[in-house]
């Protein structure tokens, strides 16, 4: 067996590996990056950046007809063909060169193959032409991510149904689209496949309400979006069984409520899971199929001796591209400052941990409308104890809303400890609300007062002043 | 002569003078709020919000040509006609009413007519059917605004140029265009018009770039959207003579260089002048013309006992109507409190100081590429003697903005304090950047440092994470 030795291997080389090795390299460490699919992982070519190359155009051209003067010029029909071809063009079409090159311009070292743990510092790699065992001098990096989450409805695996991979690699919109769930990637790829040309598009969630773990005014807003789209949204219902027949024919969809519910295609957007089956974590005593537990410094709980970490979705804390990146750079500063005897930054938000995975995580849900948060929703942050007070807005109030848009719908909220006056979290919904958050996620980072913030005035006519309206709703 | 009293006498009705009495009635006191013209101000109808009107459905036209699938499905021609319906609309179609009825509202008297100070706490006001004194028992605020600059260029007053006014609630594109000036106003309306119908617009520009104030970069590629819009910009010259022998016929231009242009109507974007010619500061000893000096709190330099008091465009800190309303909020604040006996809050950041004026005064220039800059510029910090390191990034790499449009072309600069890592200012300039200065203005107010900005992630793929970039060149 081929044996090679590196200071740090790294498994899996999505965004967050890539980040992890990139940081480690910086530090003066050799490391192996071990892919057994492609380099740029799921968010390049099967999430983040297909499903936002679907959507761009449908929401440019729905602004530009919210606007008097360009409605009268936009009139023409979303072009389908051009808006899937523009998606291929972004995904490299499925072909990782780009990120490859990228690789050696780092100085990492790709293993293509199935990585898995094989005791401590050890990975073996199982390629086509046989097995790669890697030694780690310092550290392994687990960073395999998540899968996406099959539940055992009756039927619904024998149905072969879309995940967030075919939803967002299509080469063309099923009739009628039935969608389980109501989270993100149900919301985005509903919206997106039914101005695409889905006929039917319906939207199956359990809870009572789309995105569940938003503040509620957000769900609603969406909501309304997909319905003013054409979509049916089924709230307080799940689909009990499924069948299909014929494989290349139509699923049927038994509701607890008794629907039925006919489809061509049905997209499970259900959750995901840990990609732990089958990495070996059974060989450090941990469960597959389960998250990785770590602590701030991405270090494997439970594991001894500072030489096994997970980062990215693998570990649980915070299921983000950028969160994952966030964890790579201070994970790849430690374990070249560990490895070279260097300080260590942990404490609260110091340069080694992770620290705003808890206090100030931000998500763009790329629905028209936009569904833009940071850090705590009023329930998580009551529920955790804090002192609150929050501030609404109608966003469709603010001067730079409706220029931006005529009849402009959204909705601005800051969550805020009512003791220290610093946020706690932010959520914005309306179109185009995505680069409003921002603002909002460098007050929390920053514990920045509220009496600070006034004087932190938004230019006029942005839609930003929306920060100033929620402030004199918190009053002076 | 009629002769009323008032806790505060405000002059000038504009958005200033609107917030500061606001805030000095929910303080308790008496406000009369003098008004010449329109109440709303110059913003309302000449300014922000008719040019915002006029731009926006251009910008979300080209927004939407820019993205491959609604490239195609916009593809007419701008409606002139709906958007000058549309601009006409929010302006109130020049009936100020609505804004009369939030005076009502607030508790604030109007009283039409022109102002003039007349002594200390006294203001006279010139109505058609008389005089009315107003005297104040505590403050009277001078929120006059600016007026176009006319330089004394020979022949351009008789040429009647079309001034910030004209230029925003004109009712037809003249045939050919000539703009003085390269600041903002001259921008944005060089833009609206051309692409509203002007077959010929040309900018002449004393100076060797276009708004001069920002960083270079930012004119630089404003130029270039100009220049790709089909408008010519004339750098390092300006006009010598204008003649216009027939006052309804076209303007003959020469220029220092030689250069004769020949227009239909010339637009004056070269300055604003203090609306103080008639107000009467030359019985309190100010100069009639000049800006009204003032210290932080807005007190009026030079004049004893603390009741005059100028805030806004007038006392020339900074000629925005955002930062006017601040101005408005803490001296209205202020004003209260002194008369109430409460205690001031004056110290730097202090709830009744207008600290960022000096320090963060944020501004957006909607043109296509859009211009979002708040604090210093490179120059500016040296020149105040700041310790500086830049840190620049090509926003069209960032994948938000590749998604958002197709050849995505601009720019992100951040000038930090060297030393306390700090930042002292941000220009961001591209399509709709306008919403990402934002969270500039919050970490300069906040005095966020460099290490704690690495846990402000913002979110993928948003144009925000030009500040992960951002960072990433600054090093880790």
């Amino acid at each position: 067996m081929d044996i090679q030795t590196y200071d740090v291997v790294v498994v899996g080389a999505g965004p967050t590996g890539e980040n992890v090795s990139d940081r480690a390299v910086r530090g003066g460490l050799s490391v192996a990056i071990v892919e057994a699919e492609l380099v740029g992982g799921e968010c390049s070519y099967w999430a983040c950046i297909p499903s936002k190359a679907l959507l761009r155009p449908i929401h440019a051209l729905a602004a530009a007809r919210r606007v008097p003067g360009s409605r009268e010029a936009a009139s023409g029909e979303l072009d389908v063909a051009a808006t899937l071809a523009h998606r291929d063009a972004m995904v490299s079409r499925f072909e990782d060169s780009g990120q490859v090159s990228w690789l050696e311009s780092a100085g990492i070292t790709l293993v293509r193959g199935h990585g898995r743990l094989a005791g401590e510092r050890f990975v073996e790699v199982e390629r086509p032409g046989g097995t790669t065992a890697l030694t780690a001098r310092h550290a392994v990096v687990l960073a395999t991510g998540t899968r996406p989450a099959i539940p055992p409805i009756p039927g619904l695996r024998e149905a072969r149904p879309w995940t967030s991979r075919e939803a967002t690699s299509a080469a063309k919109a099923p009739r009628r689209l039935l969608v389980l769930g109501g989270g993100v990637v149900a919301v985005e790829m509903a919206q997106a496949w039914r101005a695409l040309g889905c006929q039917q598009v319906t939207v199956v969630e359990r809870g009572d309400r789309l995105l569940g773990r938003t503040e509620p005014f957000a769900g609603a807003l969406v909501q309304e979006g997909l319905e003013d789209a054409g979509i049916q949204v089924v709230l307080r219902s799940s689909v009990r069984r499924i069948e299909r027949p014929d494989p290349r024919g139509p699923v049927k969809a038994t509701l607890t409520d008794g629907r039925i519910i006919v489809a061509d295609e049905v997209l499970v957007g259900l959750g995901r899971q840990p990609a732990t089956t089958d990495l070996g974590v059974d060989t450090v005593g941990l469960e597959p199929g389960s998250i990785v537990p770590v602590d701030d410094t991405m270090a494997v709980q439970g594991v001894a001796g500072r030489w096994l970490y997970a980062a990215g979705d693998v570990n649980g804390r915070a299921l983000l591209t950028h969160q994952g990146k966030y964890q790579a750079r201070a994970l790849g500063d430690l374990i070249a400052a560990r490895a070279g005897g260097l300080a260590e930054d942990t404490a609260r938000w110091g340069r080694h941990v992770s620290t705003a995975d808890h206090a100030a995580v931000a998500q763009v849900v790329f629905t028209d409308p936009q569904v833009a948060s940071v850090g705590l929703t009023e329930s998580q942050a009551r529920a955790a104890g804090h002192p609150v007070r929050t501030v609404g807005y109608d966003l469709g109030k603010v001067s730079g809303a409706a220029l931006h848009a005529e009849g402009y719908i959204g909705h601005a909220k800051l969550v805020v400890d009512s003791v220290r006056e610093v946020l706690l979290g932010a959520t914005f919904v309306g179109q185009d609300s995505a680069e409003l958050v921002h603002a909002a996620t460098v007050a929390l980072v920053g514990e920045v007062p509220i009496s600070r913030l006034w004087h932190a005035v938004p230019s006029f006519p942005t839609m930003s002043e929306v920060w100033l309206r929620l402030l004199e709703e918190w009053g002076r």
